[in-house]
């Protein structure tokens, strides 16, 4: 077999085998495949796509490429969530505590951000000491003793996703649906869940740009769900606006923590009741009403909270030492009006010039800096009244940030 | 500008501007853009296509990569040809001598073989003494001196296109028809021709497999020629069967010297008068029937062999230590019957076999191997007669050769 013809297959609209497949990808971790090939071969999936038996095959590769985390030992149903990424995503903070406090294990391997989407990994970094990997054996008692772990995703679980992503990240080919729905699935199901929510963000902040392609993906992994035999549920949710009040690393724990004290109503709570409460729907066996009474319980309760602080505690993290910058600059209203979109897209590009993302893989995070959100989407506002805060370090800089925002003045 | 944008608008079918195809093909050039970030992108190009207007544009920031050769100084009309490569083609070495004997200037650069299909400048090499590399002032001189030249194309000229080439040849992205058309006419405008013509090659041993795409590159190419206000003539010529009777350098420099000595007439020859009377039509202005009959005049004559010979010792090349290697083994038809068919794809990879091409870049080339093809298409064979002879140095073995031959009983 010779990869050109492999390529080649592909780039003409033919479906690959699984021995082409795995020749491909195999010999890509192998090093006998080049980055220029792989590349070309992602290219040519992203613009021809791929038939189910091929992403089917390639889920099955990812997987097989590593180890497989084997939580059978632990007694009790294993959900698991992943989101698609989006600007001040901060519900896997909110969510994995209330499902846990519920009684269901959730065995949460998350990643960093890179781009101008933030990752989980990186907002649990700003608490002081928290350890974000875990070893096996560490994921394991974890879940035994607490019922939950948020951590880096393991060297050993699927690492030919972890090259194959990169490689996509600077080739122009992240925007495949079959390439994005192999990634989620293999890792997901790799790491041992028997029942998955998929939130998929949908809008200019998103991979997902408009609906049509995020109903594609939420259809395909559903598929790739039913044949490995795991419930696979999808959300699709709005990430035109920003979600919640914070964007930036510390900004955005101390923003979870107050959800889960009850303090925040808005459209993060939404959407952090909605999967919650679909994780509890499937873990449970339960109508999603009943599961919905049962989230709003564990939050009203704090029993969510508590297991949040008893989370962050189990890995080192102490959140009375995390740190906002104390700097801050207030951006004021140009106009009197309603606002009626805040551009999510544009706020992530602030936040990361103000330092709380990576350009490139080795830049250094600032975890205490970010922006907070004083108004709304669909609140009325005054000339001058403050339109968001911007907590900084390096310089007093509003980054343009007022071009994110739409008021309309009727 | 940033690279992955220039990748997403064209796997988004969006048209690139000439601002973004020289961030893209310069920034190759000046090692800016990665190996992995290009050929992601020429895969896109590949299936997607590129207007009028991109190939125009990369046409010309392809011969601003290097040095354009200004013949002014030499007195006459400059003609050149370019085959788009197959197996058993030696027409250049056949063509050029001719058109030179015919008074006008023919400025050839040559490539090397890569893959399955040789090249004039191995083909060349078999001739011990004869050197290859030219300069630009021996280029110039030679032209003036004897009104020809083959050599191979100097480092200064399209260097854009080396680096692009290599790329493609190991990407899966040699099908292109935008990206063939800009290799192939970026070189001939920097070369300093005229009038150009160029023998698209259509069929199993070629580069277009069939008629529809040999139709679409030749369109292409007469498209870019008038842009640069130059003439282009193009011939679709077959390669489902090896051109001539022998494949293997010194074989096929043999066979070249044969022609012009007016001892052979099969496909080949008819070709190479062709091609000749259409370089002489354009180059003289006259019409394809007086060109003809110059051209065999200067075939008849023996005009043109001389000229071959004057090229060669030019080039220090001598033909008389020319070596075709002494290992024998013929071929016997399993049956009788006519022949039907000789695959030219099938005899290449026995070339191959031998040692005649490279698989490699670093690999080394046998000149003195290769296949002589006793019996033609549509001649009557008897079983046991010999239908090719094979000239080995590594080990007697008839590579399966058989299988190119469709020999029909009836």
């Amino acid at each position: 077999m010779n990869i050109i013809d492999v390529i080649d297959k592909k780039r003409n609209k033919e479906t690959l085998t699984r021995e082409e497949l795995e020749f491909a990808f195999n010999g890509y971790l192998n090093k006998e495949v080049q980055d220029y090939q792989m590349s070309s071969l992602l290219m040519a999936i992203t613009i021809n796509g791929m038939t189910d038996q091929e992403v089917f095959d390639l889920v099955d590769i990812y997987i097989k490429s590593g180890e497989v985390l084997d939580l059978s030992s632990i007694p009790g149903v294993k959900v698991d969530k992943h989101s698609t990424g989006g600007v001040g995503d901060k519900t896997t903070l909110v969510v994995v505590p209330i499902v846990a406090s519920l009684g269901l294990i959730v065995p949460k391997m998350s990643g960093r951000g890179l781009g101008l989407t933030g990752g989980t990994i990186d907002k649990l970094e700003s608490i002081p000491g928290f350890r974000v990997e875990a070893t096996k054996e560490q994921i394991l008692k974890e879940l035994n003793d607490i019922g939950m772990i948020i951590c880096s995703q393991t060297e050993s679980l699927v690492p030919l996703d972890k090259i194959v992503y990169s490689l996509r990240d600077v080739s122009g080919t992240v925007e495949s649906i079959p390439l994005i729905a192999a990634s989620v699935m293999s890792k997901k199901i790799a790491s041992g869940a028997d029942k998955i929510l998929i939130d998929i963000k949908c809008g200019n902040g998103a991979l997902m740009k408009d609906e049509k392609s995020a109903r594609e993906l939420r259809d395909l992994l559903i598929r790739i769900g039913n044949n490995y035999n795991k419930e696979v549920r999808c959300l699709i949710s709005d990430m035109n606006t920003p979600l919640g009040v914070c964007v930036g690393n510390a900004l955005e724990v101390a923003e979870a923590a107050e959800l889960l004290d009850g303090k925040v109503k808005n459209n993060l709570y939404d959407l952090c009741v909605d999967i919650a409460s679909n994780m509890v729907s499937m873990g449970k066996d339960i109508s999603i009403i009943d599961a919905r009474e049962q989230v709003l319980d564990a939050i009203n309760s704090k029993k969510a909270l508590e297991k949040f602080n008893q989370f962050v505690e189990y890995q080192g993290g102490s959140l009375e030492d995390m740190r906002i910058s104390d700097n801050k600059l207030e951006v004021k209203s140009p106009k009197s009006g309603v606002i009626t979109g805040i551009n999510a897209l544009k706020v992530s590009v602030v936040s990361n010039a103000l330092g709380s993302g990576k350009a490139y893989i080795d830049d250094n995070i600032d975890y205490s800096v970010g922006v907070f959100l004083n108004k709304q989407i669909g609140e009325r506002v005054k000339e001058g009244d403050t339109l968001c805060t911007i907590y900084y370090n390096k310089e007093e800089n509003d980054y343009g940030i007022l071009d994110a925002y739409t008021i309309e003045e009727k």
